[in-house]
């Protein structure tokens, strides 16, 4: 470390998008950083593959940059710095979804801060809200448009009609997506967001293990269509609640009303909403990634661990179990050959799994027959059995498909 | 002040709605906060205007929150507080906008913090992201829906069709309006607030009587059909910008494109948006007030004076004039005599004036006859003397209207 009238070194490991750009926003807001902190800045390493050795620049920073990404060696290099006394500052969720636990405890341990704001959703400054605004106010919901890939993906297929198979396509022409885009299309990414989120809206450790995700690459055009006819808006969402018993967190496409704050989030951007008694809901948005947007977040709490006291995450006081049972309101739509009687049964299966129809449509005619329906919230384990009988029934010209609803809650 | 291991005391100065709230708030959360803080929380307090004595709560006070309003005795009761180095958390927009450089200073050279979330769009976090997140970011430019009671009127006018005497007597009934609405309904409330985000955004002095306003008394059910028509929102709209050789700060009713993130926020909620060009842009929304939220924000503050480092606003290092001449697009509506050569005569007006118009509809016939134009972003004042022009001609059956536009940027 280095002695206090002199600069405060920032070291910083990984030199890629986000590294790079952090290093230039660092000297080009050096004389704004030295101002608030005190001291000036001066930048130690970058530690890259073929580059710079992590003792030295352990022993010579104030404070650490991991930009690496991935698990391993940043755990490694993560723990190390701050049991050494660095503050650390990171926008691995990968790695804080799966080792949280163990790196918060590190950091209260030896008095530092980890600040993770870039973790989530890029330069919404989700993180900092929760962890300050929001430090004594009763979390009671989150949901959370936190992948920027296919938000873009999913607001092109509703604006064109294109399959996801093109918006997908398009979005890496335009840099939006990853050459090899499976942890954003599948909801990975975006569930080890809301496993973070989670963590420290409740004070309960989650592990992305316990988040169940689905993705959009099973979504088509006839969903957009569909979404359009009832005025819906088709998006992949985090959910992160309180549940009777304990917490539930899940990413999965859902249907939103259209006066939902989430509903007009467009394009590569992301939000979030916090609901609580107390505050009513507060809604976050703005760009969800991109390398200038992730490091300038990095900045903000590069400068907020060196001049604040140690923010650290409390032990967690109480174990809340995290719940898969939740309850949701489905959208549900069915080929069915187009004879007498088809509507009954289906509605005795649902009928005898206690789920109560809000609405049903059917629509076209001989090979074209579709039931279209939207189901009052229900048990998902009971609603994913009558599914599967449904899919049994010998008129199905096709397996039932299911997206949740989210509908307006004061109508 | 107390000791460093007994409770940490907080001196409510105020018990109205908001105070009373506040108390209620600190009382339930009690547990929340000392395990955070580290010390248990207790009041002191409250000052009533028949009870306490200012000089007693200070004694004995480790924090003092200003709730009672009004810049007297308020200025004062915090001055002292501040040079007795006390921290303060006050919620008092008009204080702020008329004495805050005052304010600042003395918390700068006390070394304490004075913060005051709640002063600005209730429990939306704006404040704290502009002072600590984008503390070395560059803004660019603030828009602002910052009153609940004119967002809250608005909505009503454009649902409904109502006109705006109608929807001010709704929001009275629901609590959204006062019973003296006139702060709120002529766009001073909101100019206090924009005046002090442009403080936090640009480290300038901007005071309340530097900042242009206008109100929404004079809007007529007519304004909300043609915005309709053209596919526009109607917003109470503050704005706080970087101009050619200064800043520029004003209020005023504006139409907005469908797609801009201020758009869709409807009904008493408030919400910011903060552009840069390293972040794109940052949108924040939630309820505007209400006294549980805005006491959510002050005990938010008073958690964050006792853990944090003392947060001040820097001495302004550059003067950046505020400057009156700003450039807009507007929406003009005349009332004319149908008869030939009217737009001729309008046209070389605005034409003399170097005014380039986008659009142009005739409406209506005989006595109903209304030219609609959208003209191109120009000098206000240009335009102004224009409309004064255009006012004098013998064809005008009445003065003309005039809203100002912000367009899409990217079509």
């Amino acid at each position: 470390m280095t002695p206090a009238d002199g600069p405060f070194r920032v070291g910083l490991l990984g030199h890629g998008t986000v590294g790079g750009a952090f290093a230039a926003l660092l000297a080009e807001r050096a004389e704004m950083v030295g101002a608030i902190v005190g001291r000036p800045p001066e930048l130690v390493g970058p530690l890259t593959r073929s580059r710079g050795a992590y003792e030295e620049i352990l022993e010579r920073s104030d404070v650490v940059v991991e930009l690496i990404g991935g698990t391993d060696p940043a755990r490694e290099y993560i723990l190390r710095a701050l049991r050494a006394g660095r503050h650390v500052v990171t926008a691995n969720k990968q790695l804080l979804s799966q080792h949280g636990a163990e790196l918060y405890a590190a950091a209260r341990e030896n008095g530092v801060s980890l600040r993770f704001e870039a973790a989530v959703a890029g330069v919404v400054p989700v993180v900092r809200v929760l962890q300050e605004t929001l430090a004594v106010t009763h979390v009671e919901r989150i949901h959370g448009i936190v992948n920027g890939t296919t938000n873009y993906i999913l607001t092109e297929m509703a604006r064109t009609g294109a399959s996801y198979q093109e918006a997908l396509s398009q979005a890496q022409r335009l840099g939006y997506a990853e050459a090899e885009p499976s942890e954003d299309v599948n909801g990975k990414d975006a569930a080890a967001k809301m496993a973070i989120l989670a963590n420290l809206a409740f004070g309960a450790p989650v592990r992305l293990d316990q988040v169940p995700y689905e993705g959009i690459e099973h979504l088509t055009p006839d969903d957009m269509e569909y979404a359009g006819e009832l005025g819906l808006e088709l998006k992949l969402l985090g959910t992160a609640e309180r549940v009777q018993g304990g917490i539930s967190v899940r990413v999965h496409p859902v249907f939103l009303y259209p006066g939902h704050p989430l509903a007009s989030v467009l394009g590569p951007f992301n939000a979030v909403t916090i609901e609580s008694p107390t505050i009513t809901e507060v809604t976050l948005s703005g760009p969800g990634a991109g390398g200038p947007q992730t490091a300038s977040a990095v900045l903000g709490d590069v400068v907020s661990a060196m001049v604040g006291p140690p923010l650290v995450l409390d032990e967690p006081a109480i174990q809340l179990p995290v719940v898969t049972e939740v309850v949701s309101a489905f959208y549900l739509r069915l080929e069915v050959a187009d004879r007498p009687g088809v509507l009954a049964q289906v509605a005795q299966v649902l009928g005898l799994q206690g789920i109560s129809v809000k609405s049903v449509v059917q629509k076209g005619l001989g090979d074209q027959a579709r039931l279209v329906m939207v189901v009052h919230p229900v048990a998902e384990s009971r609603f994913f059995a009558a599914m599967e009988l449904i899919g049994g029934l010998d008129f199905m010209r096709s397996a039932p498909r299911a997206i949740r609803v989210i509908e307006e809650e004061f109508l």
